[in-house]
């Protein structure tokens, strides 16, 4: 069941809370993304949140309000508390419950205003955790550009595998080091090979990288043994963050073979608080990236009509970086890559169907990062390893500065967004970190 | 701070609960494992156990029995809930003060006898789940017999990586999936390129196979960022279980380039009940296996005189396999296999400090594996796909059988324990699984 387009999608629709109402805001009355968070500094409990305009709507504050009823209120309980996995573990009846009900309750006009009023907290008087208690996390590669891209550099003699073209590639990644947006990443040691060296050696990375990706928050899950098919796999998605896969290249290039990416990757990654929902993003459902002409049609059990029709989303990102030169001026920081999930080479249906094709379970709150998602061109690469070719063209910035990869200071910035014509603009907030020194 | 040889160890040391003092018991008084339990098919809450000789002592009872006190009656309060992780998360200290105590009340002539009589249930009647909440699940590559004998398979021309002998190759592995000894295994599909194929299909594996492991359980951890010292690395490792880390040899060889394995090993890990803590296996430490002229030393970060002198354990290692039609004829499995974690190539003392070097934080409960402990002749070879050459040289078995792989009814049990002069042998128990049809 892909959710539809609906009254809670009008354009025309206004909030009470008039930041919402601003152009070019992420978090118009459309949007309604969850989070977890508190009064930063405060010793509150975590509690669930949805961002409108500038605010956040206190869920644990609105339940006691009594508001809501029948599923709606049901929905409202499981995301009060302080993790939202009770609420991804609902479903979609109680997901699509709880956004008609927030929809009604912040829009113009709403009776309820005065008795909502006092559950609003400024977005910047807010601190954020994770949104969920992630019990795993998986990275795919979904990207067949990106996977070409590195392909190069990493094996110049056959970049794409064989088996790319047929196969979802994925791994585990590791969730103890998943951080909330904000979270300062240290510069990682690790045993690295230099070029023409005669041994390796232990030494901070000097190849630090982003990697712009989206992370799928997974919903009810599936039990031990029992495949998700590709026509209910949807159903399994509850909402979309922002990811940086920060990666170490140099570690990368020498621990992988043969069993995959480990220290390289598992010292942090970064998600966005704000999990946008499946129903938030109905409006911008695209076609699944068109599959040049010789690429085979995916086997049987990832091949659905509506994977090609909308089984994408026109999801657009971008990258920042600002030095701490830049930051030292005053200046904001420079966008290096602009892209689209549309892009993608599988869909999230295809992902959830083949990661428990063989049984695996999914559990609510699992994690699911598409891989970097670099588009076609070289200005839409995802990240720095693809922008500067290995390291050998490094990137431009303001003020004369370039980066071949990350350095001390740099501060990258993920932010995504969905437009279309005749549908208000809904935005996914931003993923955020600053590199500090290795310690010593 | 490496666990001692103690009183604890005396061989002349008996319990009062007879079946412990029994000739080849897995659980003497010197033993005194941990799981997490409740009596079969009861509601009882979960609650953390230990083993003497056929009985499990139920430590939620013995809490209440009031007969620990100090740090003994703090360790016994953090293992006696639905999970082990409290106790983990405590540290060496804790540990140590516990066993002393569960040594001394279940010790001969021991006056609180009568007082702990009722909070014996016999292992027979009880039903076991995992003892922690694994975070992550981390599987590590220690056997460089294991290696080798795999890459020849998978990549004839390079069969052993240049990064093997620098490296304690790892990746992170499936949480979801763990399941407890005696959990039947599901057949997967899987997405397989036969041989001459001209393109992949998905069909149930043809190469189902087990890996014999053994899983450390971390103990208190490190914060993110700040990476754990070799010298350090013991006083993360809680105990050790056996670990069956199931594979499918034609999805894992079609799939794992270039991220590593996935779906050919996520469908199921089983572990044993039983956690075999570090102060159990104190009087089993031996050198590290002794590394072949011309291999590297270790990195300095990897290097410590203690684990060239007890970095290893020598903890002794069986497969025994029954078919269906065995089990019908109503015989016992036989032992195709035999080794010993001795031969591993990494210590556990190497893996926790690399794993952290980058400042990937560990949290108490997570679960290291060691993976394949094959030793160096092929009778050690702890997967089929060692045994049988890759399918050519099927295993033979009682009343004319053979295997090349696993087939639906087969039952694999792994079994551990130590063995030395002038000590007391303890076991590990055992970690079973029996093969069920694919789905159809």
């Amino acid at each position: 069941m892909r959710p539809g387009v609906d009254e809670t999608h009008d354009p025309a629709l206004t909030s009470w809370v008039e930041s919402a109402n601003a152009d070019g805001s992420d978090f118009p009355l459309q949007n309604l993304p969850f989070a977890v968070f508190r009064r930063a500094g405060s010793r509150q409990a975590w509690r669930g949140g949805v961002a409108i305009g500038d605010q956040v709507l206190d869920l644990a504050a609105l339940q006691a309000a009594g508001v809501a009823d029948g599923r709606a209120a049901e929905a409202l309980a499981l995301a009060a508390g302080e993790t939202l996995n009770p609420l991804m573990a609902a479903g979609r009846g109680h997901w699509q419950a709880l956004r008609q009900a927030l929809s009604r309750l912040l829009r113009a006009g709403a009776v309820e205003r005065a008795r909502l009023e006092a559950a609003l907290v400024p977005q910047a008087a807010a601190e954020f955790t994770l949104p969920a208690q992630i019990g795993d996390y998986t990275d795919f590669y979904t990207s067949v550009h990106h996977a070409t891209n590195v392909g190069k550099l990493f094996r110049p003699d056959r970049p794409l595998l064989p088996n790319y073209k047929w196969v979802p590639i994925g791994y585990h990644g590791r969730t103890s080091s998943i951080v909330v947006s904000g979270t300062a990443i240290r510069r990682p040691w690790g045993q690295q090979m230099r070029p023409d060296a005669e041994q390796p050696e232990l030494a901070p990375t000097r190849r630090l990288d982003f990697e712009l990706e989206l992370g799928l928050f997974v919903g009810p899950g599936n039990a031990l043994g029992e495949p998700v098919p590709v026509g209910a796999a949807e159903d399994q998605v509850f909402g979309v963050c922002l990811l940086d896969d920060w990666s170490a290249r140099d570690l990368q290039a020498w621990e992988y073979q043969p069993l995959g990416p480990f220290l390289a990757k598992n010292f942090a990654t970064t998600i966005s608080p704000w999990v946008v929902t499946l129903e938030a993003l109905a409006p911008f459902r695209v076609g699944a990236a068109r599959r040049p002409a010789g690429d085979p049609r995916p086997l049987p059990y990832l091949d659905s009509p509506a994977a090609a029709e909308v089984g994408a989303v026109d999801l657009q990102l971008s990258v920042e970086l600002q030095t701490a030169a830049m930051r030292a001026r005053g200046e904001a920081g420079a966008t290096i890559s602009r892209t689209s999930w549309r892009h993608a080479y599988w869909t999230m249906a295809q992902l959830v169907a083949h990661h428990s094709v063989n049984g695996c379970n999914l559990r609510p709150g699992d994690l699911l990062g598409t891989g970097t998602l670099s588009g076609p061109t070289p200005a839409e690469a995802g990240a720095l390893i693809e922008l500067s070719v290995g390291g050998k063209r490094p990137v431009g910035l303001p003020g004369g500065e370039q980066r071949a990869f990350l350095e001390d200071g740099d501060t990258v910035v993920l932010r995504g967004w969905c437009e279309a014509p005749g549908q208000r603009r809904i935005g996914l907030g931003e993923c955020r970190g600053t590199v500090l020194p290795a310690l010593r």
